[in-house]
C-alpha cells in the first residue's frame, strides 16, 4: 500500500475510536486499565527477510512494540504473541524462535500473559500486544508539538537502512546489520521522555516521514538541520536522503520546551546514549530537512518494503 | 501445523510465561490490570475462504474474541485490531471492512483503542487483541473441572462445519452458511458462565477436540453422550462424528456441579439461549464421544484448514 492508502484506512478507522485511550488512532499506542498498550505486527518480506535468522525474528517482533512504549514514556510490563507460521517453514524452528523470545522477555521484564498459534499458507507473521506502565503522569502523544520546542533524536539515524542494504548485497557490515536485524528499543529513556517530552514517537518510517506525522497531527512544521542528524560512523559518508527516508531505526523522535534542555542532556548522560537537537518547531504544516545552505534534502519514500 | 505439533509450541512457550495471570498459556484468555484479555488472529485461505463477504471477514475476527471472553465470564470493554492487508486485495474493500467491524462494535459495545496496518505478500490476516470485564469474582479456566460435574454445551453444535461444506460445494443453505460466516458470541451467558461455571471454554476446534482439553488441562475424564449433543434442524439428519469434529461452532463448552442445574437452565431461559447437558466428568483422563450402545464415536481431526 501506499502511504496514501494507509493515510485513507486511518481516516476510515478514526470514526470508530471513540474512546479518548484510543486517541483517534493517529498515535502509536492507547492509553487502557491505566496502561499504555501498543501492537505492532512484522511480516516476513516486509519487515524482516526470510533468511533472517528466526531468533533475531522473535526479538523483533517484541522490540518494536517495546520502542512504542519507550517513546510514549511507558516501561514495558507484558506481552501477548500471535504466531502465524507458514506451513512450508520448518517447525522446527520454533524452538529457536521461543529460545530468542524468552532471551528478550527475560531481558526486558516483560511477562509473556498468552497468545495464539495458527499455521498460514503465506509468510511468517508475528504479532505482538505490549503492556507498558506510565513512568509520569503524561504520555506525549503526536500531537503535543507547539511552535518553539526543539526537536530531539536519540542515537544515530540511517543504519538499519545500511544494515539492510548491505545484507540484500551479501556484505557483512555489523556495525549496521545488527542494526536492522536487532534494534535497541530506547526502553532506559522512557522516564525522560515521560518528565521532558511535548510530542514523542519512535521512528520506524524514517526520520523524514515520521517528523512529517508529528507534523500533521500537532498541526505545527518541524524544520530540521541535516547537519544536525545524527550519524553513525558508518554512516558518516552516506547520503542524508537515504539515511532519513529508510526506515527502521527505533530511535525517539520528540519535541520540548527549551527550559528543558539541560535536563534531557543530564538525563542521556546518566543513561549513556546520545541524544541530538536537530532543529525547532514552528507555525506551519509539513516537516523540512534542510541543507546547509538552507535548501530542503529531496526524500525517497520508505514503505516498509524489502529489496528495493 | 498438526495437533501434535501444536502440543509442543504450547510446552516451548509455556515456560516463558511465569506470570500467574498467564495461566501458564494453556488458557483462551489471560488475567491482567483487572481485565480478562485473549488475542486471536484469523488467516484467509485457514480461518475463512477468500471470496467471504469482506464485513464478514472483519466481524468474525472480532467475534471469536468475544466468543472466548464470553467463556470466561467476562463482558467485552475493548479491542485492538491488527490488520494485514495482501498487496493483491482491492484497497477499495477496506472500507467495506471497516464498515462492517464499525457495526460489531457498536452492536457488541467494544471501545477500538487503536492497532496496526500494514501489506503482506500473502494472505489476508486479522488479528485482535481484546478486553473484557470480568461479570464475577471467578475466572473459569480450562483447568477447573472435577470429576462428578456435569457437563454443558451452549446452542448447537456442527452447523458451521456444515455451513462451510455447503459454501465450498456452492450450496446456498443460509441456515447453517450463516453460522460459518458470522458466528455468534455467546455474549449474554458471560454472567451465568461467570456464576455457575467450574471449567469453560469455547468451541472452536470442534466439540471432542476442544473437551479432550479440557480434560488434558483439568486432569479428568470427560465423558460425553452423543445423543445428548444439540443439534440444529439442518445438522438433524448429519453424522455425529463430522458435527462434533468440526469446528467454529463458537459455542461455551463448561462444566458445573449438579446443584447449579436448575440455576444455569433458568439462566439460559432468561438469556433465550437453548443450554444441553451433555455428559458428565469422571476420573481418569481423556475425552469420550458415547453412541447409544455405549461405543465411541470415531474421531476426524479439524485443524482450521479449509477446503478438505
Amino acid at each position: 500500500m501506499s502511504a496514501d492508502e494507509f493515510e485513507t484506512i486511518a481516516k476510515l478507522f478514526a470514526p470508530l475510536a471513540r474512546d479518548a485511550g484510543a486517541r483517534g488512532l493517529i498515535d502509536d499506542a492507547a492509553l487502557f486499565a491505566g496502561h499504555v498498550v501498543t501492537t505492532d505486527a512484522i511480516v516476513e518480506g516486509v519487515h524482516f527477510r526470510p533468511d533472517d535468522p528466526i531468533d533475531t525474528v522473535a526479538k523483533k517482533a517484541l522490540r518494536v512494540n517495546l520502542s512504542d512504549l519507550a517513546a510514549k514514556g511507558a516501561r514495558p510490563a507484558a506481552a501477548l504473541l500471535t504466531l502465524i507460521w507458514p506451513d512450508a517453514r520448518p517447525s522446527a524452528q520454533i524452538a529457536e524462535f521461543a529460545r530468542g523470545l524468552g532471551e528478550d522477555l527475560a531481558r526486558y521484564e516483560v511477562a509473556l500473559l498468552g497468545g495464539d498459534t495458527t499455521s498460514t499458507p503465506g509468510p511468517l507473521t508475528v504479532s505482538v500486544t505490549a503492556f507498558g506502565v506510565p513512568c509520569g503522569a503524561r504520555t506525549p502523544s503526536r500531537a503535543d508539538a507547539r511552535p518553539g520546542q526543539d526537536i530531539w533524536v536519540t542515537g544515530t539515524i540511517g543504519d538499519a537502512v545500511l544494515g539492510l542494504t548491505a545484507l540484500n548485497k551479501g556484505v557483512a557490515d555489523v556495525r549496521v546489520t545488527e542494526r536492522y536485524l536487532l534494534p535497541e528499543p530506547r526502553v532506559g529513556f522512557a522516564e525522560t521522555i515521560a518528565r521532558f517530552a511535548a510530542a514523542s514517537m519512535d521512528v520506524s518510517d524514517g526520520l523524514a516521514q515520521d517528523a512529517g506525522k508529528i507534523a500533521a497531527a500537532s498541526g505545527v512544521a518541524l524544520r530540521i538541520e541535516a547537519d544536525r542528524v545524527p550519524r553513525s560512523e558508518a554512516g558518516r559518508d552516506a547520503d542524508i536522503a537515504v539515511l532519513v527516508s529508510g526506515g527502521d531505526d527505533y530511535e525517539i523522535l520528540f519535541t520540548a520546551e527549551p527550559a528543558s534542555r539541560a535536563g534531557i542532556e543530564a538525563a542521556a548522560r546518566g543513561a549513556g546514549l546520545a541524544v541530538s537537537r536537530i532543529g525547532v518547531v514552528e507555525a506551519g504544516e509539513g516537516a523540512r530537512i534542510l541543507g546547509p545552505d538552507g535548501t530542503p534534502v529531496p526524500l525517497a519514500g520508505y514503505r516498509h518494503r524489502l529489496g528495493r
